[in-house]
């Protein structure tokens, strides 16, 4: 048995010198500059001791082990939790570098991290259970799992544990729109086996079209590879297959160049319809160049084994196209085991489970559900406006003059963000401008109808958060934060005050903020949308993109494998072996 | 599109100056030595022109990628031949580091070469076809294919193809001697993919016993992991995973730690037998040391879903153990479709396929067999002696004289190797001195009696070659080199004269030299049994391990990720998730 490993020594190292941990220089070669980032991801405690009295403690269980999940572990500090985590999965994994792994540009080991590895120097108890939740019982405060092994370890297992605080993060399936044969025929890419999966496929797909029985139109057929979806993970999944094949393939299977056809299908009018302009078009022009044929404005009615039928949009007219591969990448549906969560909750006809703006699951108090598998739901500020107007109007005057306002705009602004992102886009400079233009002439007094006027189209600014690592990273680290300072903010409340009851909220709500959003294009050119619409295109923006995910990596050992792993595919290209 | 990568002009670097590749210096830390190994895995031609008139060209079709089949590929040079491989697995895999990727000391994909990579700059056409030979039809010169993918690629595909010269080289299977439940419930490790499956059968034990349901003593029973066979995979294999479980599983998961075990059952008397006492005797004492659980003479009678049964060899008596995995690693035995084939050759009551000593096929001149597949069987000198004595006896006195035996002396021990093994043996310095015994007191003459006398004892020393790596990989480039200068050979024989016909053999005779080999005994011990009976255990032995395999690899992509994977594993330990 040995005693520290040398990334322990170094570790330590970092931990005596946290300095050291924050700063990660990585020389940008292409534009030769510097990119500095600051790592956080060190910060946990080293000291090692179980802790005592868990029987006082609240018992926290958490359900997923994705990007909500982990972030929330993560940036979990206070030791006053007995914290369980049960998932199907015990490690996380790095899912926007999962495009990479489908073609080796990465190794799959190195997107992930066993979840032990992540919790393992906590100063508290943190307990992992490799099973699936496949019932949540919010009035017994139980869930129900179960887990698979192989036959000869016992097969499938079930238990159930009880919990006091429950956080759902257990992420959401692809969406299949109910399309036939999608299931049965095409592939997805949410999960490391997806990844593996599509990689044997593709090998599988050249091998098949170098026998010496395949006929010339089935060679065309099997050499054909559908994207269906143009958002970022099938833009970038049809570039990192273009690239994989044009610059490693073409040289193992000369004779299969010319047989070779890539198509992105999707339904809306242009591809990435998320990002800039500028960056669709420029997308769309090097798929043109590539030789990526971009079917917009076609829907896909059917998968079948050899095929996949299309409808356009406009004409209505059908088509079908012999294929070799179906990669299916439209967007997250719900999960079967939230869909009968929600039933419980009185949330049956939602298409999402709801939580409010503090993450608790709309309707339980106890249970918190965030990342991809909850959406927040806004409160909207019309329904609430004669409570707040009755809030402001402490003299109960009917009628409310602007130093009225001044104690409670603050908190109105917190409480409905929608009201900022309105005054931001109607360049007005403050909550008294937005009045003022109710008022009409500086009115010193304003009514409730006034009010009301003056507030009617701010609620159209509401939006659901995209189902990104970023939102789900980001709710995670709040609801840790939140868990870490849940006794002190039950004695005094930092939130807003309840416009609808006494009092204030213990927390400020959650507040997403975007950092930008990557789309690599393949041939070293990415795409990047930065926040205040700043667009960036490019090789410089590919080695920023690499400096950003290098950085945003779990853990030191996945950071230096990835590098690693770029460096080899650099120096060597990608493997082709199929295993 | 890019030109070259940065590795191709890496390489066109060593092509224009070929003594830079030549040697590859691994500093030794351990002994702070130095180890300097040879390597000419880059004297391929980079030219690369498809050839002309191939109509013309004898079609070879080589079976397997293994080491027989790639080292004969990498080693053929000559143009004149077509060249076609048919084998299941589209890359060729360094087995020997196999032990390691169970437990992720070295990754899966770091140990594999692709061999459309291998051939591809050969200066002649080189076909690859994924595909297995089911069936090997020798009078009508033709094997059949069969080709396995996904239904949506079209299921199986069969195809027949003829060949000139066959060269089978398709390995062998695992040797289970029929005990029942071997096939269902055990491991084997003799595929890339078993080791995968190996791997994650670990962490689903361990997971799997951290289940809150699970009873005591079904975790003891989990935790328990047997390998059957004390060669060195097995030994190895065991080793490796103590390593795993003590340096890497027992930090993640400290509760289990007191459940592990480790049993290593071998049938004969004890492990490694293969190899000098003094390794057994060290192996089996870092073993205990180790508490890893040694049951030599131990035969294993049935494999079931949840024990092992056992009998022992003394005493006749059967136990079952309790057990999580059992890993059967106990030689090998011949393919079904190779038994097919040695039915139609009139080998059908041999256990072995057998090839002359050029490894030509007993029975077919047009197909060689090497490898694990095969085995050399070594004509007999009493056999042959009439033949010898009158060959030697020129004037057919009936008698011969010293002077006689000059000539075909060096021819007879060239065609019997056993002679010179038996000579080494009896501390003999040359044929004469073996004649001299028989003569008694130095007579002039010797009769057909007195030859028959002197050699009784030689053919005692016929051994067949072991199924290793090494043996696999001499003949692959013995039968290469006899291809490259087979229009050559065949005007100006180099081999022995024919004793029992005219002129000479083709070529020399196929002869094994053995360098040694290594039994891994983890914790950074390794032993090894060298030529000239040198044995050496310990760390530095272990990094003569690490430069041996560093320097055989097939490619400096593969030994490039080798190295890194030592590196990584050194750094951050092994990774534990499961994928």
């Amino acid at each position: 048995m040995r005693g520290f490993t040398f990334y322990e020594r170094i570790l330590r190292a970092f931990h005596d010198h946290p300095t050291l941990s924050k700063l990660v220089v990585l020389s940008s070669v292409s534009g030769g500059g510097l990119i500095a980032f600051a790592d956080n991801s060190q910060s946990q405690n080293l000291i090692s001791d179980s802790a005592e009295g868990e029987s006082k403690k609240k018992k926290v269980v958490v359900l997923g082990t994705g990007w909500a999940g982990t972030s929330f572990l993560k940036n979990l500090k206070s030791s006053s939790y007995d914290v369980h985590i049960v998932s199907p999965r015990n490690y996380f994994a790095f899912t926007p570098l999962l495009p990479s792994v489908t073609n080796g540009t990465v190794e799959a080991r190195s997107v992930v991290e066993p979840i032990r590895n992540i919790v393992r120097k906590k100063t508290f108890k943190v307990d992992f259970k490799e099973a699936e939740c496949y019932k949540i019982d919010p009035v017994n405060k139980k869930i129900h799992c179960r887990s698979g092994h192989a036959k000869n370890l016992g097969g499938i297992e079930e238990f159930t544990m009880d919990y006091d605080l429950l956080v759902v993060a257990m992420g959401a399936c692809s969406n299949t729109f109910n399309t036939p044969g999608v299931l049965e025929y095409a592939y997805f890419l949410k999960e490391i086996e997806d990844a593996q999966k599509i990689r044997r496929s593709i090998i599988d797909c050249y091998e098949r079209a170098s026998l010496p029985t395949i006929s010339d139109e089935e060679k065309k057929r099997i050499m054909h590879f559908v994207v269906v979806g143009g958002g970022p993970t099938g833009v970038e999944y049809a570039a990192e297959l273009h690239d994989f094949a044009v610059e490693d393939l073409a040289r193992l299977y000369p004779s299969l160049k010319d047989y070779l056809k890539i198509t992105l299908i999707e339904a809306g009018d242009h591809i990435l319809n998320m990002f800039d302009a500028r960056i669709t078009k420029f997308a769309t022009e090097k798929f043109s160049r590539d030789g990526i044929d971009v079917k917009t404005g076609s829907m896909v009615i059917k998968v079948s084994e050899k095929e996949i039928s299309t409808k356009d949009g406009k004409t209505g007219q059908t088509s079908s196209i012999p294929c070799g591969m179906v990669l299916w990448s439209t967007g997250v549906a719900t999960r079967p085991v939230i869909r009968e969560f929600m039933k419980q909750v009185a949330q049956g006809n939602r298409r999402v489970l709801a939580t409010d703006e503090w993450l608790r699951v709309e309707g339980c108090d106890d249970i918190y559900a965030l990342g991809d598998c909850a959406t927040i739901v806004q409160r909207s500020i019309l329904e609430d406006i004669a409570a707040i107007f009755s809030k402001a109007d402490k003299n109960n005057s009917g009628v409310l003059d602007v130093h009225d306002f001044k104690e409670v705009v603050e908190h109105i602004c917190e409480r409905y963000p929608q009201v900022n992102i309105y005054l931001k886009r109607k360049k007005l400079k403050n909550f008294n401008d937005l009045l003022k233009g109710a008022q009409g002439n500086d009115k010193k007094k304003i009514d409730i109808e006034m009010f009301k006027k003056a507030l009617s189209e701010v609620d159209s600014q509401m939006k659901n958060l995209p189902a990104t690592a970023q939102v789900a990273a980001q709710q995670g680290e709040y609801l840790a934060n939140c868990f870490n300072r849940m006794e002190q903010c039950e004695e005094s409340p930092e939130g807003p005050i309840r416009f609808r009851g006494t009092g204030r909220h213990r927390f400020r709500p959650f507040r997403y903020k975007h950092f930008g959003q990557f789309a690599p294009l393949g041939g070293e050119q990415t795409a990047a949308q930065l926040p205040g619409d700043w667009v960036s295109i490019g090789q410089s923006t590919q080695w920023l993109w690499y400096s950003v995910y290098a950085s945003k990596l779990v853990s030191w050992r996945t950071r230096i494998l990835v590098i690693t792993d770029w460096f080899r595919r650099f120096t060597f290209g990608r493997d082709s072996s199929k295993i």
